[in-house]
This record gives C-alpha cells, sequence and structure tokens, in this order.
C-alpha cells in the first residue's frame, strides 16, 4: 500500500499550488481549468509553437490530451513534452481515441519518445497504445479496465512510467506495483471530459510530489472518485452532478482522501 | 400527426447510443458533448482534416455548425459531408449566422451540394440560406419564425431534407408535411448555444432512426421544449437553467415525450 | 464620483442589447457569451480573417482576449482592431499573460497602437504591459492591486484609454480620475476565465455608453462584484458559485447597482 497516507500529497498540493500547463482538447479546456482550481492548483492553457518552450519550463508540470488534434497542436504537444523531457519537467498523456486513426497513432509514437511520467486513458486508449487492435468506439471504451490490465503493465514497464486506466474500476501500475481503484459513480460516463480533466489532475498532483509519481496518481485518482461519489449521491442529473462534482473537489480534506479511498494493492494479476 | 408515439424515437435513440459525430463551433464544444450524453448518445469532437473522413464513415450520424468558421474548418467540414453523402451517413447542417458573411454563403453552398438530412436554424439564419436578403444580427435572429415559413418549405424542396426552424415557436418541413411545436421557456435564449447542442441531438435522433428524418427531427425538438419547459420552472435565472436542462433531458421518457410535446401539423401555410 | 447613477448604464445597455464582438480564449468562450446574455447583451465570436472586419464594422463594440494566442489568432485580433479603431467602434482589450512571452508582447505592442477604449488586467498583466519587469506566473497575478495603481495611470495618460486592475480590490483610470471597487467574494479566484468574461461585460457597457467610457467601465466592474457577492453567499463551491454568478446577473437591478456598488474615489495615489 501507498508508503504514506494519501492525503499527505493533497497537502502538498495545496501547499504549492503548482502551475500546471495544459495543451488540450477544445471541450475539455473549461471544464479542465475548473478542476484544478478547484483542487487548488493553477491552470494554464496555452499552445502556440511561438511560446509554448517558454512556457513548459517555467511549469510545474505538463499535461497533454490529444482529444481535438490538429497538426499545428501536434506540433507545439511535440514541442511541449521534448521541453518537459529535457528539462525534467513531469508530464502526462491522455491519448484520447488513439485507436481512431493512423494520425493519432503516429503522434502518440512521436510523444511517447519523450517519456511521459503518467499515461492515464479509458481501457480501448490503453490498449490501442500499446499496440492492440482494439480501436475503442469514438472517444469512449468498448472494453473493461480488467481487459487492459496486461497491456497497462506492459506499456509501463516498457517506457519507465506510470499507467493509470480509468472506467468504473481504475487499475494503476507503473509495472511493478499495481493498484485498483473503486468508487466513482454511475453518472460519470454522462458527462463529458472528466476523464481530460482527471488527467490534469494528475499531473497536478505529480507537479506537487514529484518523487513518487505512482502515489501521487493514486492520490489524484482517489480524488476524482470520491468526490464524484458525493456528487453522485447529491445530482439529480449530469448538469447538477457537475456543479457538484467542482464543489466536491474544492471541499475535499486530506483526512477525506487518506481514509475513504477504495483502494487495494494487487497482488496476483 | 407523426406516424408513431415521440416517444419511441427516443426508445430508439438509447437502445442504440449513437455514435455522433460532431463538427462544431468551440462556444458549443463543451455543452453539445453534454446535450447528447444526458440523452443518452456518444458524442465524438474530431475536425483534422487527416482524420475527418475515417471518422465521419464510422458514425451513426454526423453534425456540423458552422459558428466559429475559418478555413481549415471549413475545408474539414466540406471532407466530412462529402463522407457522409457517399457513405449514407445521415448529417445535420447548422448555418450559424450565414447571412454575415459571402465566407458563410460560400462555405454552405458547397455543404448543400453534399445533401443534408436535416438543416436547422433560426428563423433568419434560413431565411439568408434561401437566398434572402435578410442578414440576422450575429448569431441571433432579428426575424420571427412565421416569417421562415416559406423559405424553410423552399429550402426542403430543394435540397429534398428536412428543415428545421426554430425560436420561440418552431417549424419543421420536409417540404410536404409542415409541424408547428410549442414550449421551451423564455430564459432559453438568454443561455448560449442551446441551438448548437439542438441541431447535435437532432443529428442523434435521426442516426438512431434512419428511415424517418422528419419525425425524428420532431422528437429532437420536443425534448428541447420539453426539458426547456421543465428547466425554465426551477431555474433562478440561466446558469440554473443551463444545469435544470441536462438534467432534465437526463430525466425525460419515452412516456414524456409522446404524452407532452405541443405539436401540430400545420395544413394551411 | 460618477457624473449618474451606476444604475443608469445597466439600463442603456438592457434597452439597447448590444451586439459585442468577442475575440477570445477558447477556455472562456462559452461562459463570456454566457455571462453577457445574462446581462443582457448580445454575444458573437468570429474570428476567420476572410469575415472579421466585415463584422467588427457592424458591431456595438469589440472585446479582444489574448488568452489562447496563435499566430492566426493574433492576426485576426489586429484586422478587428485596426477596424474597431477606424470605425470608431469602441474596443476592449484584455492582455493575457502578457508577461509570459515575447509573443504575447509583441502583439499587445500591435493592438495598442489601435487605441483600445479600455484595458482590463490583474496586476501582472498591467504592470507588464506597461513595460515591467513583472511577468506574472501563467495567467495568475503575483502582485496586488496597488503595487500595479503606478503602472495603470501611466497606460491610461499613454493611450489615453480607461485601464482597468481587477482583483481582491479593483483600481479604475482614465489617467485623471481614479477609482477602488471592493467587492467580489474570495470564490472568484477559483473559478477559471471570470476574468475574461468581465472584459467582454465591460465591452457591452461602453458600447450602450460611448460618452462615457469610465462610467460605463465602473458600472460593467460593480456588477461582477455585487453579483459575485451574492453569489458567494450561496455558493458550497467553485461549482454551485458559476452558476449563481449567472443567476445574480440576469436577476441585478439598476437600484442594486447604484446601491451597493462600493466605490469610492481616490484623490491621493
Amino acid at each position: 500500500m501507498p508508503s504514506r497516507p494519501l492525503g499527505d500529497y493533497l497537502n502538498a498540493l495545496r501547499a504549492s499550488t503548482p502551475l500546471i500547463h495544459c495543451i488540450t482538447n477544445y471541450v475539455a479546456m473549461n471544464s479542465t481549468a475548473n478542476v484544478l482550481l478547484a483542487i487548488g492548483a493553477s491552470p494554464a492553457m496555452l499552445h502556440a509553437q511561438e511560446e509554448v518552450a517558454e512556457f513548459t519550463a517555467i511549469s510545474g508540470a505538463l499535461s497533454i490530451n490529444i482529444g481535438t488534434l490538429s497538426s499545428p497542436w501536434g506540433d507545439a504537444m511535440t514541442i511541449a513534452a521534448r521541453t518537459a523531457h529535457e528539462s525534467g519537467i513531469p508530464w502526462v498523456l491522455d491519448p484520447v481515441a488513439v485507436g481512431v486513426s493512423a494520425f493519432r497513432q503516429r503522434l502518440c509514437e512521436t510523444l511517447l519518445a519523450y517519456q511521459p511520467s503518467v499515461i492515464r486513458g479509458n481501457a480501448s486508449e490503453i490498449q490501442a497504445l500499446n499496440g492492440l487492435a482494439n480501436q475503442g468506439r469514438g472517444v469512449d471504451t468498448t472494453a473493461s479496465t480488467q481487459e487492459a490490465t496486461a497491456a497497462a503493465i506492459a506499456l509501463a514497464q516498457q517506457h519507465r512510467c506510470v499507467v493509470a486506466v480509468t472506467g468504473e474500476t481504475d487499475f494503476i501500475t507503473d509495472g511493478t506495483d499495481h493498484y485498483r481503484l473503486n468508487g466513482g459513480h454511475a453518472l460519470m460516463p454522462r458527462v463529458t471530459t472528466l476523464g481530460c480533466g482527471l488527467s490534469a489532475l494528475v499531473a497536478s498532483f505529480v507537479a506537487a510530489n514529484r518523487e513518487q509519481p505512482l502515489e501521487a496518481c493514486l492520490a489524484a485518482l482517489a480524488c476524482f472518485s470520491i468526490a464524484g461519489s458525493r456528487a453522485g449521491d447529491q445530482a439529480e442529473g449530469p448538469g447538477s452532478f457537475q456543479v457538484a462534482l467542482l464543489d466536491a473537489l474544492y471541499q475535499l480534506t486530506p483526512d477525506d482522501l487518506s481514509t475513504l479511498a477504495q483502494l487495494e494493492a494487487v497482488h496476483a494479476i
């Protein structure tokens, strides 16, 4: 199990208000910024090739999400990932819908060479990124987390990073240690870009806890899972869920995180 | 009147969770995705010329909205519409502010050659698309639905499609049969991109009910009108209206749709 | 103090429903449109170089925000600002994160030549725009409003415009008359793009009150400060704050504005 209570990672985040450079899709920009502000980080969205390297270099972490990809954005992502790699700045890759086109697959191959700290995706995306045939269905998954376990471990070992497969159950691995996390709420798949926001949240926890990316990632996912569960208890549908989720992230205490996370170490795969 | 209860069309949508390829404006992306998820469809936003044809070809329907148009996006829309046309995939055109520039008019002419299944716009947009002089006022309408009736019928006949003029009253025609729909709420024009989301909702109903695009369109509009009316009863302003609208779309039952739609067939124009 | 009750400026806005041409960042587009609709203005987001001049020329005001800047958008902003300048249409500049890159600084220099009616930014941005070394920290400020007072006055005098530094306290000057405004709520920095929406709100007030840009700007800022304070009283976190803010802007009366604004003239700097 984690070496420290998960709440310690939230304390570290709120104490440092890390600046998170997000290059994300158009659908997710606003909600992602609000997720980061709610938890206590400082988001910034910039993507121009003229300035992207300058900005990555002063950030606490970089979060790249390829959702509404185009060529100029792919180029900016590449510059930013390279800068992060060269500057020792942690970064997170969210390979949205990587299975649906060769265009996305090529970019992800390029980006993986710059060694992300964490890859977060749904089961179909993690399978596709690992070279399997599963192509998902648009941005949603057609596979279960369980089916992507082997792909996640293989990716983590190959790229020496943390891989998080999120869904009804989350599976998190650094190739050696593996965890399963439960929680959340059935309304979550009915709200757009929650996964995108979660990737940026992971970046903010890793920024504040650089030495322990696996545990930082667990803390970020646990925040979403606890806050999502609370929001779901109050919501009457996906509109009120979104509102309640931001409120719940804002209200979440380190003690909540340490005591309520439904986390288990996985020994036998 | 419709050949089947409108609720049947919602049942068909929820049973198939159609994948809707949206190429829409930046303002509307998030809210449109949430409208589709709330009703039970699966949205995907992609616009890169490198992948747009591949993706349209595997979608249940395509929804094109020209709101924040630029040249590369216009090119992607053209590729996607051509793909939909050639693959027999239904598609919806939302000609936002078509009257304000020659740039928009030219693109709409190009797109119309690929035979949309449905055109949805406000009265000024439908008039402008039909070649009338009315230029609207930005993205809002300066004409009433009644004033756009003739333009709607002419467009429907010329392009062999369904045309929906939405506003305080909606008018829907396939050139032969005409309907009028009432409902909604006075707060709706005070929330941005509701019309954009409605166009994508129409696409999702047509995807799930390909043989009857006129009635599928009526069902989609009736969803918005009933959910809008309910949301308005609860809301204290446009902020709480948005939240309540997503909740109401999520909660809407087929029976609600069949029994509450304020629909009338129009015999004399 | 203002020559007329601030409520008069809100009355003028609602009576004219000014059309506001917004060229703003991707993160802020939806929330900005909703702020304008909530108060009673008519937003339109267009940025294509093919049509931007046509549209600025028929607008009541132009609002430029450089948040997610790229070269094509910078070019469109330049065309729009030049059109506004040549056509006598008021325009507002929001120099987001101008201190973080030479790319942003160059664009702002170009834009300033077209004489904005109002510049609105946080303290770091106003300092950076005035050529000081402070570079802020991403899009958030590292300086207090008080520290940017001299920079604001210098900019106002040099460019013959109104400058508003917003933050916990706002400072507003036209280079001759200076005001300080209090209010708002501690949750405001925890919601993204509120400042961006405020810049557009300023544009809408100036559009409806062209002869008195300083007082129109005060009225816009007072709207946000009063509505923000009310929203904060109801909110349980940043999610419910956003919802309540739009409702509060919608419900705000001219009398509220005249009587509740915590405004003071500043005589000694």
